[in-house]
């Protein structure tokens, strides 16, 4: 019996094979799809420099005949806005959009969107409905469905408006098979921590009850946008070498490395063409096969290029993660610590971590974490991901704390690549330079509680004392002069000073 | 700044995404090369009924500069072979291959063998070559490339050779970074188990020392290839519904469903049409919209359709696991059980329990797991895994089993479906269809041990105590002998025996 051999799509790939993407279930889905078009929404305002403003709106449209609901999803921003020759693909082509750069984004694979609405389409049938504006003079609107075996668009109406009041966003709105009421605590849970790492933006939430909740900015500022960057030499393969070669209108190899390549100079470039005995004024594309691979070779080799530049990247900062857990989480102590920058396979990335202690953080059996990525929450499979490796391989009584103290630590990697598992994002694998990291801010972060809290247990030492002092002296001051036969006790107020003192200063 | 907007190719998004596959690093590229490849080898013998032999050969080819090497791996098999115009495709394309149908197979995404070929490409801009023959005059031999951008095969050159001893197979060979000897345990495992699970195939691996491993089969009898199934009115959705309409050349309901689906008679067709408040005689491709959104859910909560047939399954099968077992593992006890079919979302499925006491066994602190699905080894993620959740819930103490014993556990599951997590097949999600018939097989494998284990015990103790008989007895004989006063120790045999029955009737 012969084989028989076909092809599939990338959007059939991904109808067949939707659990890697996140769409497990209809629990999972819904949670998936709300995170991935606030994601994108997020980024869409922070191209732009404003402050994101995003309304997702959940509502019950029906029941299924198996014991799940279908919903209707609406998000609208106030981003950057798709042009309207993008927004079919965009929205109904898989691995088709903006984030196939090298820089810090956070969807990572170009599907999130897309996937999203594949699985409403899948589950519904029902189009999806995408209306945005660049802030020019037209508003574009957008019925469409995917063409699944195609990995196409299907327009089934398109409408042009008038711009009256220079509107500038995204509003998309399509059903879905989900069961909320599973997957609401996931999802209150990823609004407040994406509110913890956004304090600058205002995020709206009305569940299928009518409720609404509102997390509200604390701030304006913003950190500076994430920047594109070109390939370090240590993350190069031959594939992007072929590639930029191609492309590239460099007329001999000097050139070409200095600029097409992170942070290679006339001096470096000069260094590592003598080290890979490459004549300098070679065309780069008259290299032979063999000669391109000795290239990528000599360049995984050569030891004198600068380390990746983390200038492209784009951390929270130390004051405004502190407004974001104040914010959302309450808590009575911060201790923030954001590493320098450090690399993995020619990847620059920062780590940022933050421990939160007492107010209204809760008591558990164990350390509350939060995780990040390129400053979205990481919610599943917390027992694979490196910082809970990390956390759970410290020796916490050397800094006096305990798993059931009311403790929540908090770990933030930003990079132009970040090492998921899964297209799913939901946990980050162990790699040993993010690891030692990852490690080395924990210690800072928890010596620094340590501190703090040695300090109240000593302010509470005093305190306790100063009680017993208080309760006692006079009392003592009373039978003293009784037994003296005096009428008046003594001022003991003055002593009861000093002994404050006394102690303030011990 | 606005966004930019482009498209990749499939091939170019496991380019970029490559560790979802399991090319994470030169350990696990190498291991995942191989193991793809010999799973399709296993697959294209089992296809044609012929029990596969399969040769691998790793050769050592040069080292990189950073500190991995290079090698070239060969793999022959006596499989069906490729016909010629699908060879650039079936190794050149990413998403194509023969394994997009309803079927348990071994690879399940059609990723595999053109996943290893543009990991070898990346790493070593090094062509494949590939020579297959269907059994039929010629031979073909092609060199290719991928082109990454595109995802289609670069054909680089093309022979054609007579076939003059009438071969059949298919022989791929490709360069690629590897760190063979950090990857080897991983490797030798894999080919151990993979002879467990096949002991009716000849295995042969050669490694860069020019160490021979053979594994060879211990039977020819193979079970029933797995056959092609039709879906399940359980696992349909709105998409799929839609391709059968589109494809089918059924004028009426009624015949479209007993021709398109598993399981439906003329019967339960009648009867869910009813249901379903649908027109026996309505031609299916009238159908509007809405009209096939409800046909998907009423097939969905339609109570009365028979479950999934497991006919098109191929589990091992009680003799030949005993068999595979004894080969590789030589215990002294085995106890295996094949649980009935089962299903979960539409899919049918079937679990295969074994157990293996003692023997060439070793102790180890915990049991030794072994997880097979579709026949495949499962190496990575056990502690992720159902199968290991599910044995550290099960309290041995009832069957008087501890994990220090010499015990080894092994679970295969196989299905149209298997529930991986990711793509690289590590480990298999928690179904509680899947994780009940799992419970229930260790269960009942569980019981048998521990019956043995008694009987065990029971003839040691029995041995013992006849032992000291057996040392004591002559000595009260002639004791008694010197007391009596007499001559001749009394004939002690009878009594021994005796002795013996009794312990044996007890």
């Amino acid at each position: 019996m012969a084989q028989t051999f076909e092809e599939i799509s990338p959007a059939d790939f991904f109808y067949r094979n939707r659990d890697i993407a996140g769409f497990t279930n209809p629990t999972r889905a819904i949670f998936t799809a709300i995170r991935e078009l606030v994601e994108n929404s997020l980024d869409a305002a922070e191209q732009i420099g404003v402050p994101p403003d995003i309304y997702v709106r959940l509502t019950l449209e029906g029941k299924t005949t198996h014991g799940t609901e279908i919903y209707k999803l609406r998000i609208e921003d106030n981003g950057s806005g798709i042009p309207p020759r993008y927004i079919p693909a965009a929205f109904g082509q898989v691995l088709f959009g903006s984030k196939y750069k090298l820089k810090q984004m956070r969807g990572t694979f170009g599907l999130g969107g897309t996937m999203a609405i594949l699985y409403g389409q899948i589950t519904t049938h029902r189009p999806a409905y995408v209306v945005s504006s660049t802030g020019g003079a037209r508003i574009f609107m957008y019925r469409l469905m995917i063409d699944i075996q195609r990995n196409r668009p299907i327009i089934l109406e398109k409408r042009t408006m008038l711009n009256k009041t220079g509107w500038r966003g995204t509003i998309v709105e399509f059903s879905l098979e989900g069961d909320y009421f599973r997957a609401m605590p996931k999802i209150l849970e990823y609004f407040k921590q994406t509110a913890v790492m956004n304090p600058y933006a205002n995020l709206t939430f009305v569940d299928p009850r009518g409720r609404l909740y509102i997390f509200r900015r604390v701030t304006t500022r913003m950190p500076p946008p994430p920047k594109e960057t070109k390939p370090h030499p240590y993350g190069i393969d031959v594939e992007l070498l072929q590639r930029l070669i191609q492309i590239t209108d460099c007329k001999n190899m000097l050139d070409f490395l200095k600029k097409h390549f992170h942070r290679i100079g006339d001096n470096i470039a000069r260094k590592f063409l003598e080290f890979a005995e490459i004549d300098f004024l070679k065309d780069p594309k008259k290299l032979t096969h063999d000669e391109i691979v000795h290239l990528a070779r000599a360049m995984k080799s050569f030891p004198d290029f600068l380390p990746p530049d983390a200038s492209c990247l784009s951390p929270l900062g130390e004051e405004l993660l502190r407004a974001g857990i104040l914010k959302e989480l309450k808590p009575e102590f911060i201790a923030v610590c954001q590493r320098k920058p450090s690399t993995y396979a020619g990847h620059p990335f920062i780590v940022e971590v933050a421990v939160a202690y007492g107010g209204e953080i809760p008591r558990k059996n164990d350390f509350i974490l939060y995780r990040f990525a390129n400053r979205i929450p990481l919610l599943y499979d917390e027992a694979s991901d490196v910082s809970f490796k990390v956390i759970h391989s410290i020796n916490w009584r050397r800094y006096r704390v305990t798993p059931d103290m009311p403790i929540a630590i908090l770990v933030h990697i930003c990079s132009t690549k970040i090492p998921y598992k899964t297209v799913g994002k939901e946990f980050i694998a162990d790699r040993p330079e993010v690891k030692k990291e990852i490690l080395n801010g924990i210690r800072e972060v928890a010596r620094q509680l340590q501190r703090y809290l040695s300090k109240r247990e000593y302010a509470e030492r005093q305190r306790r004392r100063l009680n017993i002092f208080a309760k006692y002296l006079p009392k003592i001051a009373e039978f003293s002069t009784k037994l003296a036969g005096m009428e008046q006790p003594p001022d003991i107020n003055g002593l009861l000073r000093s002994v404050e003192k006394l102690g303030l200063e011990s």
